[in-house]
């Protein structure tokens, strides 16, 4: 509960329409991409980094949490308030703030939508190449809180690749500015990298300041049946080795091939373990000759077809089936959990095995799909919710997951983060002392605890 | 001074021979490739990383200063001891313990030449792309803690780039092993990064996991000779806008040109305000192409004449030059000051200029090179330091250079580091909030202060 003195304070920083407390708007801010939700006391809408500051003043005096809020697609329920508090949506802070052709940087605040951001830069003639699936319903500020990838960063590397600068509002409402315009630093501790992938639990991202590339000329598309799993891992390694690096390289096994075909009749063939989906771009005719030598790889290494479009229009509906993955889970069964497990990339096919393995010990379906080429596996359990003896087991199989990727020298998450749902997991999978440093840079920080409590860190540990 | 008893505890640590207290030892690790010096008051060689957690104990028990020390090929003074204290030297480990073909990864100990490990992945058909001037002469974990670049980092990127996981004792002896072998991790706060540029103020490192990637298969070059240095700064911009990103873009102004050309009689002109360097790699014939549209583009904007290598070797003799400037200025004048600012790169030509006037203003040579593709420029101010009117000059230059950056948006070092030399900059250039944030996590870190103790941040200010 926040008093009502307090309302009053909070709606003279942002307006009264825009600090919310009625039940109807709460429940609008009380839940994430994930099946879990809490209310918060109060959702307040800033418009501006001052309001921000002002905001996290009265917080840390108060001692009220603060759960910084995009737009809220997170696959880890980092927005979740699930202590209470207050859900601070930047939404309302939605500006591109200048488009830097010289320098090819960008500076955006955090509420600007993904894809309106890459939109508006293709304009200016460059590209922002970071493209979660979310990317038309994330913002910038929540893609670099939790690191965010996407199928391109296998070669355009990920999120924190693109952020050159921040500026931060701390727990107390000092205003933080890190980084620049240039491209290179070496001036001081990396505070911007501090903040990256940090999930709002050390300071509230208002402001970023992005590196733009010029955009690739041309890009070509491919895939590739494989009947057997294991061919489709070496022939990954062996256009790797051949020293190409495809703009993206997917990976679907037989459980999803067989999900997507019953939704979408896309002609996919049900009588193979993998099928692989393949992107090189650049100059056009460089683009078109790797994917040719990618197809010869993957006919060498137990491809039983392999189809490169013509053109990028048929790219594209080689591409749907890989995007059309996502819709067509949430129709086979009413609940998923998507997991998001990394492990070195020459790990695949044993992980891919043990996955497996977990899907039948716990009877759940567990289709496996995800970017191949970088390791980053993403195993969708299936289930219904409302069935209390399966969610228990989904529980179970989730952390038997976990500790495949654990145990292959991997890491619970690739680019979704740890927020609510793997926190009880951090500690063994990055070990005690790591923990430590974790724990006492968020009480450097975050002395009273109020930024976003309970993600990331396991609570009861000292956090607060 | 270091009590005897502790000495003794030294050597039951590393062994007799590899604790050293003689003068003769001392001077010997007094200095790095900057003009200051100070003693330890011992040199301690360390074999493994179970040795440096027992070094760190016992220092963090006496309260000892502990500055680690790679080959000393610093340019911000960042190894020199100048609380005294133990010099760690870390040259004993420089073992490469893995290189993993599958996963394109190198796991070396702190102290591998760089040079040492580039020569060896490329024996397993792999690149290390971080290449510094220092490269035969640097170490890995040097360069991990200065965060080193070099000409081809505009394509490549920095070391930071590459680091995917390190192992850093802290100032108390514990063992921190942060990242891992996979490519993305979004898994808790990003480690790794913090202790990247941290000069040796937060941690010690022992281990580093590097990223490889698949070598180019060619690399082209040309020279483009300027009258005016306006016109290549245009030029800079125009080869980027095309969507090139060539792998080096170096320039060197006249007064480097008349040094070089002084020095080697290689046949520069004298009459012209600047000569870019320009490599492309990649594939044979995309390289090609670029340097080419390169070539182009330089004619196009000012240029008075392109020459463009016919083959590799001729590539080689036109880099030459500009690998020539730093001997060549060592033979103008007894010392020199090698600044290492960074600038938006449309601010070039303006700094340039105004670096001009700062020489003319303080009567002092400063041939201006570097990096321009990201905006990195090394002007280097020649001196005699045995005149003490004429040192005086060069503090106030450099003051006057560090000024120019920041106005323009710059920063003080893109690939050097802050060190000594500029540690008391790093306030006006960051601002407040940044530095009180950097010394609260210093503090976390090193609660002693016994982590080399008095460089990046300004002394004074409660650091220790």
């Amino acid at each position: 509960m926040i008093e009502n003195s307090v309302l009053r304070e909070l709606r003279s920083i942002v307006g009264r329409e825009w600090v919310h407390t009625e039940p109807e708007d709460l429940l609008c801010y009380g839940f994430d991409a994930t099946f879990r939700e809490s209310l918060p006391d109060a959702v307040v809408s800033p418009a501006t980094t001052e309001e921000v500051s002002r905001i996290m003043q009265v917080a840390y005096r108060e001692e009220i949490p603060v759960v910084p809020r995009g737009l809220g697609s997170g696959l880890a329920g980092g927005s979740i308030p699930i202590h209470g508090g207050i859900v601070l949506n930047l939404t309302r802070m939605n500006r591109i703030l200048e488009i830097d052709r010289a320098n090819m940087v960008a500076v955006v605040q955090a509420g600007v939508v993904t894809a309106d951001l890459q939109a508006e830069v293709a304009r200016h003639g460059l590209y922002y190449p970071p493209d979660p699936s979310s990317q038309r319903h994330s913002s910038i500020g929540g893609n670099i809180a939790c690191n965010a990838g996407g199928p391109h960063c296998l070669k355009y590397g990920v999120t924190a690749d693109y952020v050159l600068g921040l500026e931060v509002v701390l727990a107390d409402g000092r205003i933080l500015r890190t980084g620049g315009k240039t491209i290179k630093r070496a001036v001081g501790y990396r505070l911007s990298d501090l903040f990256i992938g940090s999930e709002g639990t050390l300071g509230v991202i208002t402001e970023a300041i992005l590196r733009l590339i010029p955009p690739p000329k041309a890009t070509c598309t491919a895939m590739a049946v494989f009947p057997r799993l294991n061919d489709a891992g070496v022939a990954v390694t062996r256009i790797l080795e051949a020293g190409i690096i495809p703009v993206a390289l997917e990976i679907m096994d037989d459980t999803t091939i067989a999900t997507v075909e019953a939704h979408k009749k896309m002609g996919l063939p049900l009588d193979v373990e993998a099928i692989l989906v393949i992107e090189t771009d650049g100059e056009p005719e460089q683009a078109r000759r790797e994917i040719e030598q990618i197809a010869e790889i993957c006919r060498q290494n137990g491809a039983r077809e392999v189809r490169v479009a013509a053109d990028e229009k048929e790219g594209a509906a080689l591409m749907a089936a890989r995007k059309s993955v996502s819709p067509s889970l949430a129709r086979r069964r009413p609940n998923k959990l998507g997991e998001d497990i990394t492990v070195p990339r020459s790990a695949i096919p044993e992980a891919v095995a043990r996955i497996k393995e977990v899907s039948r010990r716990y009877n759940l379906p567990i289709p496996i799909f995800g970017h191949i080429g970088d390791g980053n596996l993403h195993p969708n359990i299936l289930f219904d919710r409302r069935d209390a003896e399966e969610f228990a087991r989904v529980e179970q199989a989730a952390e038997a997951i976990f500790r495949v990727a654990m145990e292959l020298g991997g890491v619970l998450s690739g680019e979704h983060g740890v927020g609510l749902l793997k926190r009880d997991f951090i500690e063994e999978n990055l070990g005690p002392v790591a923990l430590e440093v974790m724990r006492a840079i968020k009480r450097t920080l975050d002395p009273k605890g109020i930024l976003n409590p309970g993600k990331v860190l396991p609570e009861g540990g000292g956090e607060r």
